[in-house]
């Protein structure tokens, strides 16, 4: 199933594509004006739409009928994460934390962080993607890469509930305790661990210590196993 | 940290690694006799060994000292699942499955499955790696490919609850629901989903009808929120 999405409305009923899905449209896929196509807006609408102008620079569509998409989730979940070093294991999650409803992602550079670089426009592109293929109502908010220390001072003043997994042994919070919140951060560190400094600016700024359970889970898994959890219980 | 697994035991106080391994030992990482390494069995123990025979084709290493590894999981996880035209989602879902505590993979060719071939072997690597990584007990059990057919009259006399994930609009259990369950077996199907037949032979045979939610998920990530919601839950 090809879906597009929208890049903005005429106001007239219309839509517009993108120079690329515009192109996708017509070179690729071979489109023609008449036809019809779907459409989301990635903020939580559906259209059936037919294609007035089949411009590969530019296509229109008309709306026919629209809908709301995507259930309302009870929570909004930010996954805060340190990149890997292997940038397909981030991408992994991010396609995969999207399919699962994820709202949005930040990317947290530590002292133990092994890649410092982040493709953020290749990751809005995979979390568009997968938002297409999963019918998902809204496309998560991808943040540019900032210093743990930076991201701790940003979130000071944000409402909702703040949870940091590192591995020192200390008393946590297990995660299947926190699914029923409604609106929840949880920051997760590189391979190596948060140092025992940047563990203490988070938990001095309001960020719980949360368990993700006993066995060492890759960086990824670890956003993967928060990003399911919600899911599963919601 | 290099953890090896072990092939066998000479009944001696003594592990034996597999040729692959010794080669690994010897010519890569360049052990030499009297060095410590760190060994699993892939069933439930962790040894520190000393390398008493240093020989790229069978190494043997002294047993120092050995404990039990892996939190004992208080259920028996069985995922059957139809294999995925892009081999790599598969192989994903088998090291984060892994990973997550997954205790046996299925491989379950439907109507509308997409890729028939499995690399079993492939798969089998895939998981002992990701056992190596997160110092888990114990290596999934991974079947060989089998038709749904014959899959669900192999579980006839299966113990422990038995779902089928489909996306028939009918009245399912809903995932969070089932996560107190101690031995469960969820059936995952294609991304064309089961035929009608199919799940009418599944809930025949005692497959209860599972929701994963109201998105529409990939085949491997179906999967993977099923494993990641037991091991959140534990």
């Amino acid at each position: 199933m090809q879906i597009f999405l929208a890049h903005s409305f005429s106001g007239h009923g219309e839509v517009l594509l993108s120079p690329e899905e515009s192109k996708h449209c017509v070179k690729v896929l071979r489109h023609k004006v008449g036809h019809v196509i779907d459409i989301i807006d990635g903020i939580g609408n559906f259209y059936i739409a037919e294609l007035t102008v089949a411009d590969p620079k530019q296509c229109v569509a008309r709306i026919i009928s629209q809908r709301a998409v995507g259930v309302k989730k009870p929570y909004y979940l930010h996954i805060a994460i340190s990149p890997t070093k292997n940038a397909d294991r981030i991408e992994w999650l991010i396609e995969k934390g999207t399919e699962l409803g994820v709202d949005e992602f930040s990317f947290v550079i530590c002292k133990r962080t092994e890649k410092t670089g982040t493709k953020i426009e290749r990751f809005r592109k995979i979390a568009e993607s997968a938002v297409k293929q999963s019918i998902q109502g809204v496309i998560p908010k991808i943040n540019d890469g900032i210093t743990i220390k930076d991201f701790i001072a940003k979130e000071k003043g944000s409402k909702g509930k703040k949870y940091i997994a590192h591995c020192l042994p200390i008393k946590k919070t297990d995660l299947k305790n926190i699914l029923n919140e409604k609106e929840i951060l949880v920051l997760i560190g590189p391979e190596g661990d948060f140092t025992e400094e940047e563990i203490a600016l988070a938990q001095m700024n309001g960020f719980e210590a949360l368990s993700l359970g006993e066995t060492r889970l890759r960086t990824e898994t670890a956003g993967l196993i928060v990003a399911a959890g919600f899911k599963a219980c919601v």
